[in-house]
């Protein structure tokens, strides 16, 4: 068994930390409309203020503030109203001393007033006369010209997915294109002389079809990867070799399912060393499912070679594959996953020094919620579409009593 | 002011529940690779057993369970290999008291065989023969031919957004199209004098650019639609309730930022009322930001008003407007969203009966995150994009303590 030796089995944290370098992607420029969840390549800087002008945040009456000191139901201050600003348009007219402007929410504060009076604290008994019922302060009522943004300000970090606000500030800003990585384009290899396309009606004894692309290209667009299936490849490891090279050539990011039993995990394993340098890095996880997990860089493109079966797999695509796309993708800042504190329904056994995945249902019982883990044979994906989250045994324990407090990370 | 004197204030939920019978959008097919995150209209049962036949789980050798009973290191049980099972083949050997198949993991359980034994628990010293050092029950190393799907089993739920695993069952079960809700269509009107589109360069003074089209239509590709803008009305109720129409008719649903100032809302409601019956079913939420919201329908159609300034309308849609989004998507089962628990790094006053959204920054600090509250004008939207989440003052309560603990819902 070739290449089986040489590896020593590593922990999750240990793996990722062999595969440093990567590249990322280059950037691309996209329009707002295609940028919600893309990577800025660079932080955004603001060549405006904003809002752009001293703006009135309530419907009232721009003053000067002194003007109203003092002011109460009993003793109002009266000021002349000279003038009205209309929305979207400068003001035609000026704030003197015991004069005031009447100016909608969101109108330029006029010259002269440093304060906007609510119109729920005046009083107009008198055609032209505005009765002031509480003193304001300078400021009260409205925002500076750049209160918003200042100059030059960033306005959108790199390397965080852009959200929906971000995408309204920078339309604010007068920017309607944005420098984002471009998506990492990951390709996938399926293995197996037993496996063959999802669109087969009738299958032969003995062959299953391809579950593996379609739930990998799932993952791989949720890290903001672009999947390239290249099909499915027999156990041979001239022809994988050969597939596999065109897709080292073509993408930025390469997964092979490296087919399940002793003989093709090292067909698997020889086809990738044979890529190039510096070949495989890692061969052996210390997790479960997931032990024959094999990571290997060619040139600058990293390969996963994940465990055959499809449950082992995804489980394996999530802790190392996902972080391995966004980083190509250029995301330092991932997003935050759900999660819930809960209680564990049921004993589960572990191994010290290896890290286990263990599939959870969720149920709400008294005053936190209950995770019952999912047992039954690795190789199930019922199992994995049953479960609402998992929870991981970490190296240190040797397994989780029933009752214990455990985080769960739930699946959207 | 015509329209506000008639409702009174509502809850989110209660605002919520006067929208209770909107239509869900019509089904249509898509392949797998369209299929990520979309909301089946149907529960998809699969029509095959899965894996569809009795498969080894290990490399070992299928056996008579009974044969390998009392094996141990010291008295192994001796058993004659009579054929290997190749993958992806049937199998042209029976397994027969006495005798033992080589099969690797994945392939067919040979007839006769009731367990395979694995490998490691195996030795082979003479050619044919191979002595087993552990007993075998039966089941064990198998997988039974409907164990991880039955024929007719549901493998997907209706009304739950699709998950990449899923796709992966959908695949191994044959199904390579789905019957998915279309995505919501949702009119996106934007109003005010003082609005203009983000591309233009240079504002004249008192004017700001749309930022609201660019931020709900992010919102609304979150909560699953499609956003369609029909770009800036000025606060004119003739011409709003032109493009409204149109809307309606268009879409299914409408948001509308319903100006700021007091008359432009008012302009709002005027032109959403002369829509058509049953017409407006609220108008005024005790939610801050956000109190002037509307809520209407137009036949089939909801109509949302929501505040004029940014920031307070990116509140209301995201409790308001996303779950209606993904409602009429036909989203039942809404995935959970990134959370955490915090303690509160300031006081935050509040009103009994109203609903407070407050905007925080989390920081890490000591055993537990502190979530600080990000205060400044409700209309500037560097207050959102700054924030990592928010955290929800309920009506009941009339304000929250600092060092309070808070469970803040974090923004991805």
């Amino acid at each position: 068994m070739p290449g089986r030796e040489f590896f020593r089995t590593r922990t999750v944290a240990e793996a990722l930390a062999l595969l440093p370098d990567t590249a990322v992607t280059s950037p691309e420029r996209v329009g707002l409309d295609d940028a919600l969840g893309r990577i800025p390549a660079d932080a955004v800087c603001s060549a405006h203020a904003l809002p752009g002008f001293a703006r009135s945040t309530v419907d009232g009456y721009a003053v000067q503030a002194a003007d109203t000191y003092g002011a109460s139901e009993a003793l109002p201050a009266y000021l002349d109203v000279v003038g009205a600003v209309a929305m979207g348009s400068a003001p035609d007219v000026a704030v003197r001393t015991g004069g005031a402007v009447s100016v909608p929410t969101g109108g330029v504060l006029p010259a002269g007033a440093d304060a906007v009076v609510m119109v729920e604290h005046t009083q107009q008994t008198m055609p032209g006369t505005v009765e002031v019922v509480r003193p304001a302060a300078p400021g009260d009522g409205a925002v500076r010209a750049d209160e918003d943004v200042a100059i030059g300000a960033e306005i959108v970090p790199a390397g965080r997915p852009l959200r929906a606000p971000d995408l309204g500030m920078l339309a604010a800003a007068g920017v309607t294109e944005v420098n984002v990585h471009s998506r990492p384009v990951v390709g996938i290899v399926s293995t197996g002389d037993e496996v063959v396309p999802p669109d087969v009606a009738e299958l032969a004894p003995g062959q299953v079809r391809d579950a593996t692309t379609s739930a990998l290209a799932g993952l791989v667009r949720e890290a903001g990867g672009l999947p390239r299936p290249y099909g499915i490849v027999a156990d041979d490891g001239a022809e994988l070799e050969q597939v596999l090279r065109c897709a080292v050539d073509e993408c930025e990011v390469v997964v092979v399912s490296a087919g399940s039993s002793v003989g093709t995990r090292d067909e698997t394993a020889g086809a990738v060393e044979r890529l190039g340098p510096p070949g495989i890095v890692c061969h052996g996880i210390a997790l479960r499912p997931g032990k024959p997990t094999l990571l290997a860089r060619c040139g600058e493109v990293p390969v996963v070679g994940l465990p055959g079966n499809p449950l082992s797999a995804l489980v394996v695509f999530r802790l190392v594959g996902m972080p391995l796309v966004r980083r190509v993708g250029g995301c330092t800042r991932v997003p935050p996953e759900p999660g819930t504190r809960a209680r564990l329904g049921r004993q589960v056994a572990s191994q010290a020094g290896r890290r286990d995945v263990v599939q959870v249902g969720v149920r709400v019982d008294g005053p936190q919620p209950v995770a019952e883990p999912l047992f039954g044979a690795s190789a199930l994906l019922s199992v994995l579409t049953a479960a609402d989250g998992y929870i991981v045994v970490p190296e240190e324990a040797t397994g989780l009593d029933a009752g214990a407090e455990v985080d769960v990370n739930l699946y959207r």
